[in-house]
């Protein structure tokens, strides 16, 4: 049973704040564990490697080897059904040409002054790509994360999933096959990470990793962050669902166990003017939770963290919304585009009774990585920039410095750097 | 005295791996003192945050209070001498107008199915920006910082930097008041990070922070980086020069020096094809040197870090340039442009004989925060969208969802999801 709350009780205030600042995620102090798994990877390259999957994974990747060879793939992609094969080159292709509209301009222009300024947009040369094993495997992250890096131009994209146990969801192969995947390496957790940012025998560097992972995984990340890039840490997952009453229970009922059925620390939240569908989602999900098949995940997940906020008037949905920041919004009303219009902090909204969030997570074109945990208020979803980097340009002439110099060394003197003036100085009187 | 490498010579590809990996940092082992101040801030707000100060500042802000006043920035600005005042305001008017063509633009588009996909980017609300006390308390930084935050759009832009001592840099806060930040507390390191990201009794809490510091603020931003958004981790400025024989050795030591005088971990490197500009440069090094105010930083840094790398062609200079993904370089060469091109790894490119980085560092109008210590091989200097975050948005119709629906279930069932493939199928077939 979710949490309710009412904004016309006088605690509400008190009971939403506490509601924002509940933690969902255990954070095990893993940090320490991962310190020395960076040390002995970076120390002893592929042994450690072996060393680390043989005793996390339980797998034999000496006898095996680190690489999944392209026979594997052939194989892996053959044996994918014709109906699902479709489906994922379906969501590929909306995925590509949603994203190619992300690639952006390169800029050069000359101001009043003649000075030149710009920027230019290159690609990241290599990027590694953290894909979960187990169940969390998702061939459909796959593209999200793969797609747009190729869409960027990345020239070497390196894939990481571990395989515990030697299993390895083939759906993930396939999906890699289709998005472009330059390599993929069976190792996970710390190791790989490590693998990635510090390179070994076998695994050249990349400049970049992005993919969800566990607790491991993200402190392994935040640990390499300024040897390579990294995208978010991702947390678990949320949705938002704002409705009026005219709604159908069942299809908000439905959304809202789409988004708890991932993990017992997803979070699914109702924001309603109607007592009425407050009451029906609420039955409704106790209904369809009987038939689901991960409906023990789901129910803990809405039991502990669910919730069903009453609001006197639509309107005052808004600023609630923009303070969860939720990764996922949609917006389930008569006309939602004014509504839409208000809103400040979302990952991503979904507009309109017919746009489950579930068509976001795979087939829209749009990405699904959103970011999660209210770091919407800062942060943007997975797209093409995050594949690129962008390089300022500057060009002055003889006539530009000595408009601009005088001031330049005003500046550099105040802040008590005699070589910056001097380096401005010596250009714009030779004699010096 | 700098190291001297020329690509002629057999070892030449080890010595310059070797001299790509030098460290120049020492990384205090800082993170457990961290740890405990942010604890305590949490724990204690305003209370850790006077004790903290006295311990670490000297400073008795439970005296003078937290908050720098108007009144003070006022004296502040009135304080600055005209010359001074004058180029802060041609530098912040500069950077506005740059930066200003970097609003990106909001995108909503229909596709072939109906679907209409798009995006839309806002600014974030609140942003904390650090400036270092201390010698490193650079009001051009200051600018480079705020400018574009004002230009995103940001509503509150909270300013932090410690007076250690009691001292303060009037010129800091003159460029606050020219660049607009709205609120400026005299705490530092740690617990000043702590501050912004969690809030205090005085301070509310923001969603992001920015701006340069030493090991205990990288590493505090480190930590909070999740619950708030941080910037890159900046490490030691480098530049590097690419020059022909045609060059004022006195200008290219000049250039160098700009560099080295920052921080005895600073690099500034040479890339000449021709042995007697290099000889004539580090001759002129030397003679600079000698009269320079900061010239024991910059002399410890050309000793320590310089490096002057001879090439057979200046072609040759590309792949090492990309390599080096220096933050500045410089092109000094007679025909700059298709070197400009070719260049894929660096910070900003500061191009032709007339272009001295150091325009840049103040009157140019892009940004001079940009990506150290070879990290412009994944991120790129700071701008508008470092300010900004972009929702996505999605919007299907009833036969778009008939259209697309059938693919989303199947990739749903095929990932084991249950109820992501419920919420599509309910909307199709109502009857269900």
């Amino acid at each position: 049973m979710a949490i309710r709350l009412d904004d016309r009780e006088g605690d509400f205030e008190a009971r939403f704040a506490a509601f924002l600042t509940t933690k969902r995620e255990v954070s095990d102090d893993v940090d320490q564990a991962v310190a020395a798994i960076i040390t002995d990877v970076r120390a002893r390259g592929d042994d450690a490697l072996h060393d680390w999957t043989a005793k996390l994974d339980r797998f034999d990747s000496r006898a095996a080897g680190l690489r999944v060879t392209e026979g594997e793939i052939d194989a892996a992609l053959a044996a994918v059904d014709a109906r699902t094969l479709d489906a994922l080159k379906l969501a590929r292709d909306r995925i590509e040409s949603h994203h190619a509209r992300q690639r952006p301009a390169d800029e050069r222009y000359a101001d009043a002054l003649g000075v030149e300024l710009g920027h230019r947009w290159t690609a990241i040369e290599a990027v590694g790509l953290y894909v979960p094993g187990g169940t969390a495997s998702y061939p459909s992250s796959v593209l999200m994360n793969a797609v747009p890096a190729k869409v960027a131009g990345v020239d070497r994209l390196v894939m990481v999933v571990p395989t515990p146990d030697g299993r390895l969801n083939p759906l993930v192969l396939a999906a890699a096959r289709l998005a472009g995947v330059d390599e993929v390496w069976r190792i996970g957790g710390a190791q790989a990470v490590a693998a990635l940012a510090y390179g070994t025998e076998s695994i050249r560097p990349v400049a970049k990793i992005v993919g969800p992972g566990n607790a491991y995984v993200a402190a392994a990340k935040r640990r390499v962050f300024g040897t390579v890039g990294i995208d978010m840490i991702a947390g678990p997952s949320e949705v938002l669902v704002i409705a009026d009453r005219d709604n159908d229970p069942d299809w908000i009922a439905a959304d809202l166990l789409a988004q708890a059925e991932h993990d017992t620390a997803a979070q699914s939240i109702l924001v309603t003017d109607d007592a009425g569908l407050a009451d029906a989602v609420e039955a409704a999900v106790e209904r369809q939770l009987r038939t689901l098949p991960r409906g023990e995940t789901a129910a803990a997940s809405w039991r502990d963290y669910g919730a069903i906020v009453l609001v006197r008037d639509l309107s005052s949905a808004i600023p609630l919304a923009d303070r969860i920041a939720a990764e996922h919004l949609e917006i389930a009303v008569a006309d939602p585009e004014p509504m839409v219009a208000k809103v400040r902090n979302a990952g991503a909204i979904f507009i309109g009774r017919n746009t489950p969030e579930v068509i976001g997570d795979y087939v829209g074109g749009s990405n699904h990585v959103l970011p999660t945990a209210r770091s919407a208020r800062f942060s943007s979803g997975l797209g093409v920039l995050d594949f690129m980097k962008r390089t300022s340009l500057l060009k002055v002439g003889p006539d530009a410095l000595r408009a601009l110099g005088p001031a330049a060394i005003t500046l550099a003197e105040a802040e008590g750097l005699g070589a910056h003036a001097r380096s401005v100085a010596i250009r714009m009187n030779p004699a010096e």
